[in-house]
């Protein structure tokens, strides 16, 4: 049995896309045929989601020429080699320009997958079924592809817009609890950025959220990509305000990087890093105790932490100014006019980073 | 002295691009400068161009943050390891996404600099400096990228367009004669596409243009972008109209392939090439033998083979199947209704073809 529970649209014009949200749907051939014009289908996944779920697509596709690559799974191999089995794969089964990839998987693989998709014979088509709470309402709306570089992240890559996006949410039946919370994170920041009811929504269905509860999952990930389509529709290229999509991301990076990469998941560092943005942002008296309250109390039951680590408050300092969001030396950062209410702005008071860095970092190296 | 002798805009919106057509240009900095947002500079060339020209270029660009990279010179790099020099280059400078790639080479060169530029940080600027008479005709226009792939040709790739082109033709002055004469084919094909008059200036001027005299080779090079400009613009993603550039080149592939690569060069085989397009074309009845002569002798004046090697009619026809101008099982081809007058057809008499490969190809092999 299978259930399409929410579906919306991505407005970009000629690149418009539809989003479908749901259950069984990895099963629903018919969702993916209209998005494969040659007839030739390559699905990408990785070693974990391969068993789970590849078997069970192939099937849903049966009548087409369906062909698949497994590549291994994690963050380190999100670079140009393995991008390269994929070409590997196109090319042995002599895929045309008219094929259609398919990302079965996470972030990494979605990451790779549309960037295969960009840059296959100057760009084919592809579909995003996105197996993680985080790609789903991350890499689902935003156009965003690339792989990584030795020297920094997503440093290679391209815009390239899927042709439709599938999410079958029985697939976070087999999602960590640790990485279910880190894609709370990324849910509760759209509430954050400009959608206060939606923050409201999520104080009273978190619980309901952790126990994976199919139709406040379905409402969650339909709200989250509608708001980030929001943003990315108004700034397609990245300029102005799609950067309040970073809302807890430099901060954020501060700690992924201070405490080595997979120490702290994404998700988790991000939930702080909202966090620090809020109290920052009372420090400067542009948000009340009770709306920090409130933003703590929610990322706190999401299961993410509200504090970071205590890397010390001139490393941590660093750690963000190498940021990508540093614009003519001037750290910009997003913060919070309210709950629903984020600015990206280098208005602020260096002096009042520094003393909230001194109280919550601060503990160790003085170097 | 620098001078420009010709200038074009290729209009496509609000990608239009500047080509600038001179004699010492390559000390202007002047011409680089409107296109450098952030002050950083990566020329990326190769180890036969950057001895000649590299230490030039620097000098003109003096004042900005100038960094270069040199690859390996030859085809057999044209791949996605050599690519990541590139990134190398540009990340160990810490070049970011305001930063600007200057491609000083030939085709290859610019096809891996451009496609670097498309991919660095999801997509920077990029200036072509194309030192040979074929990038110079055939790279400034069109916005194709990539690199090849083992199995396969310019299969990883994208659509990139340059900010401008500067081509200073002191620069063919190092060029060897076999490879101006292949630039040539080139320039012999947008006259013959649909440009006349073009071809009867080149049937006057052949002799000027082998001996390199600045105001011919300006102008070749204006018309020919001229040319292909116009019609890229109508068809900038390739499906209809743009197959017209491959005049000669279903015939040229499979010498080319059927030879080995490298042993001819790719316009010495599209030389050969468009005088069989034009010989089928009189087969069928669509060209005189006057108009067929004509086109046999400018072809030979630029110093180019007329007549394809004895491949074998079996081999040579499939290998002209293998081009990817095959749709649908249908062999399409580029021919000839008249000097000026090429169209893309697959209706024509695969008897006539059989014949013309038998008469010209047939010698050897019967397999």
């Amino acid at each position: 049995m299978s259930s399409i529970l929410a579906s919306l649209e991505v407005d970009l014009g000629e690149r418009s896309y539809p989003i479908h949200i749901g259950q069984g749907l990895l099963d629903e051939g018919g969702l993916f045929r209209p998005f494969v014009d040659s007839g030739q289908v390559m699905i990408v996944s990785n070693e974990v989601v391969a068993p789970l779920y590849l078997e069970r697509l192939e099937r849903a596709l049966e009548g087409l020429r369906v062909a698949s690559v497994v590549l291994p799974d994690g963050e380190e191999f999100k670079n140009l080699e393995t991008l390269n089995l994929v070409f590997d794969a196109l090319l042995e089964n002599r895929f045309d320009r008219g094929c259609t990839l398919v990302a079965l998987g996470g972030g990494v693989v979605g990451d790779m997958t549309g960037f295969a998709a960009a840059t296959y014979q100057r760009g084919v088509d592809f579909i995003q079924v996105p197996t993680t709470l985080l790609s789903q309402v991350d890499s689902s709306v935003g156009g965003k592809t690339g792989v990584n570089h030795p020297l920094g992240k997503n440093m290679i890559g391209a815009f390239h817009q899927p042709k439709a996006v599938i999410i079958d949410i029985d697939t976070l039946s087999t999602l960590p609890d640790r990485e279910l919370s880190a894609g709370l994170a990324e849910v509760i920041k759209y509430g954050l950025i400009e959608d206060e009811a939606f923050f409201g929504w999520l104080e009273g269905k978190m619980a309901a959220l952790r126990r994976r509860e199919p139709a406040a999952l379905a409402h969650a990930i339909e709200r989250s990509c509608a708001d980030k389509a929001a943003v990315v529709a108004e700034d397609e290229r990245e300029a102005g305000k799609r950067a309040l999509l970073n809302l807890g991301h430099t901060f954020g990076h501060a700690i992924e990087t201070g405490m080595g990469y997979g120490e702290w998941l994404h998700g988790e560092a991000v939930g702080a890093g909202m966090c620090m943005a809020a109290r920052l942002s009372r420090r400067l008296g542009w948000m009340s105790p009770e709306e920090v309250a409130r933003v703590e109390r929610l990322v706190d039951a999401a299961g993410l932490p509200t504090r970071p680590p205590a890397l010390g408050a001139d490393r941590f300092e660093a750690l963000m100014a190498v940021d990508k969001k540093v614009q003519g030396g001037q750290l910009r950062l997003v913060l919070l006019r309210g709950i629903g209410k984020a600015v990206v702005t280098a208005d602020f008071s260096r002096r009042a980073l520094r003393e909230l860095l001194q109280e919550e970092v601060g503990g160790e190296a003085g170097s």
